[in-house]
């Protein structure tokens, strides 16, 4: 998978990922602060549950898309592990290792969304083993590469730990609207990352970029805290855009209590308790 | 105790422990919502008191009996710890302490549960100690070893020190079944990777494997990946066949407030005050 | 920016924040306790918001003339980032990059106590964003550098990353005047460390140092802890000359109930509570 | 100060303020429990501030005795720092800075203990920062020593940010028992292997040990686990003797509601959020 499309693919799935999940999260708030205002028509819990369990089947499906794509694309090692001599195709074992586990945090998302016997906090925890073990696979997958191209692949670490940590936070502090705006952020920067990292080690056109300078490996550092910011940028105005769609629907049709709640929830602190 | 049997053994014991664990934890959550439904037949206080002490009691026994078998087993040091001129048998010595730690938690397990006067918390914190102090001596350990030796004991650390993160986690939030769940998954992924490691240094039949491949240590990060995996199922199919059994048991002798309780018990938030 | 001035700049900032947020924690807090004495003069709801509005217009205003300095004076790369065949100032755009980032946290800043929409957990969490953005930078900042000069880099990264902990452990628990005096003091630290810094590297008179000299590393590490134990007792100061002050305006016009509450107050665990 | 001595003395101080924690912490919890039992006379809240406030005085008096005994003891620098081409004593200097922080660590809970205005939590704070600058200024002390002196103060540097860590934790969980019997350990574990550090470097009788052998670091790394358990038996029996003293002082003047409370008493889940 060493390409420039190896790279873009999984970084334009975790980019939609992203975007989606800061709309879930943005919309989930949003709702629940007009909830407070008296109304409960947008985004009722059942409406949420179907959209968790969309969720996880989508996820679950894609995953089972990538392993097989793994496996079966042309060049892949067809379920082949061992010939005779040699490990086949190591690289494509490993990606499709990582989509295994992302397709477990589909499964335990939809089992927990489904049935009422399963902690909800699991769907948190397998999404953070999930990025865990893929920043885990890519720790180990750097052996004897040029200082560039393994300084690149560092830098998403970040990223997907930074992910995990923030994921796995969300166990004990679920609904904590910092850290869910944090996860959406972090996944963002690890999908333009993949894409940056496709350009920078298979540029589509022009030269190649000297692997080894290291004033490349100092611009890169830089460009990864762009992307951050970038990314802090596209995640605050889908949240933006959001909550100013919501706010002005409820505009239209303002509820009743709307007067008598409004001095409460001028109140700064206030929202501070619903975190 | 470098040796198949030396890494089967106490891996079987760290399968053991994992599949209990899963079950009584499991057995709890289920005992519990039983509750919740009017219905406490199931596992009362005193009986899962019993249960924690007769915990206590075995993991002590055993603990007690693995550091007499490293001391008087074939090869072992017998007591001597300084012969002369060079230290005797420092290996068995050090696998010793650990089942000393192994057993002072047993210990401690004991005395909080048949004493009022102890925290509670005491016994997941001296959980935690045992795990680091198991991970803090197997770090020390790896001095000269080849690299493939050395790597498939680095991997183990990650399990042991994750489980020792998880039980010291547990002071703070006990009863939390994410955490316990998730404790339960990193002991049996040790459990299965001893294994692992006495087939890969040991291979009980089969060519020895090349200790200085690169594609082999590739392969195990990987195998470890794959272990978690399992890890991950087994104790999600021991957690699923307790609850099932538990609910199939209740629908047979149904309580008379089930119906009245059943709304708030479909209702997903209220899953999340009782983790 | 590899001059005296380059680091006392800096440095003067991070002073001037340290000594603000010492000043307005101190202020809050005391004001907090007058108002649980019954008075409500000092420091309303609103003044407060205000207070911290004004902040985030400074911070924004003062990062961006940092980063235009960056660019446009003596020297900046003036907006260029890639001249044919080298990365134009990469040190100035990385500066730039780090002033971006506590333009944001103001911007954050401004936003969240401006509007009712946004969780007021986002402005320290941006806040500890931009603390770790600006640690980042300087960890990959030291490659080929004396060892004397890496070192007291390095030193200042324990004062950044400290401060960045802090910022996001403030997410979860805002108001913890502990964790607001902590974060003063690692400001105030790496305030005069840059100052330090500037000294140690670009000595504007005597000789210069020696900085391959180990016993100049030692004693560097040990200056680290002297301006630590210097800032905390800046902090102190500032502390109780604050509550002192605070403290002496309210004895003048003392409430009717401070009688009554008097007993409460003496209790040393209330405190806690408002922590 | 390399010299037995020099680590005899430290270890001394450190083993009594354990032992003087873990006695002070259990008696405490007991007269938690006693007063829950409904009595009162065992350690009030204002003894109980006393007993604090005397600590801090205690711990103030011996770090400023600790700071003159490195200054002007034989082959001390005598306040000098730097003396014409080279820095003087930069040891004792460094244990100055030491006992300095651990002074300041006392003088805060002074202040705390005996005036209302500052927030309770400082005291484990800087305790905790005392703690972390013994452990920062002893990490970058070892440059170019022994592979086995190397090793002790690596150690070492466990308990120390050991103790730390769990100091920084009691800030948000102040009064849980599981961490103040933590700290205890740390704390003797930190004192008895100074004791050891002094015994392996500068052994008072016998041969001197090879600082270059990896069996005596393997050795060494195991006797560390060995000192762990012993402090954790001694922590053990001091709340355990402490307990049973004050059970069997409230059983021979037994308050009149003792039985109606009994049975509350025994739920073991109670005693979790006591903690």
């Amino acid at each position: 998978m060493g390409s420039f499309q190896g790279h873009a693919l999984p970084g334009s799935f975790f980019l939609l990922a992203a975007v989606w999940w800061a709309g879930k999260c943005s919309l989930w708030r949003a709702s629940r602060r007009s909830k407070s205002l008296g109304s409960t028509r947008l985004a009722s819990r059942t409406s949420q549950r179907r959209l968790e369990v969309a969720e996880g089947a989508v996820v679950l499906f894609f995953s089972f898309v990538g392993m097989l794509a793994e496996q079966f694309a042309a060049g892949g090692p067809r379920l082949r592990l061992y010939d005779s001599s040699h490990w086949e195709q190591l690289m494509n074992w490993q990606h499709a290792t990582m989509y295994l586990f992302f397709g477990l945090a589909g499964a335990v998302a939809l089992v927990v969304h489904t049935t009422e016997a399963t902690p909800l906090a699991l769907d948190r925890l397998m999404l953070a083993v999930a990025f865990f073990n893929e920043g885990f696979l890519f720790f180990f997958h750097l052996h004897g590469r040029s200082p560039l191209d393994v300084h690149v692949h560092h830098l998403l670490l970040f990223a997907i730990f930074g992910a995990a940590l923030v994921a796995f936070l969300e166990v004990f502090h679920r609904g904590n609207a910092a850290l869910e705006l944090l996860r959406c952020t972090l996944t963002l920067l690890q999908g333009s990352w993949f894409w940056q990292i496709g350009f920078v080690l298979y540029p589509p056109s022009g030269p190649a970029w000297d692997l080894e300078d290291h004033d490349n490996v100092m611009f890169v550092t830089m460009c990864f805290s762009w992307h951050l910011a970038v990314a802090l940028l596209l995640v605050s105005a889908v949240y933006w855009t959001v909550s100013c769609a919501v706010r002005s629907r409820l505009r239209r049709t303002p509820p009743m209590e709307m007067g008598l709640l409004k001095s409460r929830d001028r109140d700064p602190e206030s929202e501070d308790e619903i975190l």
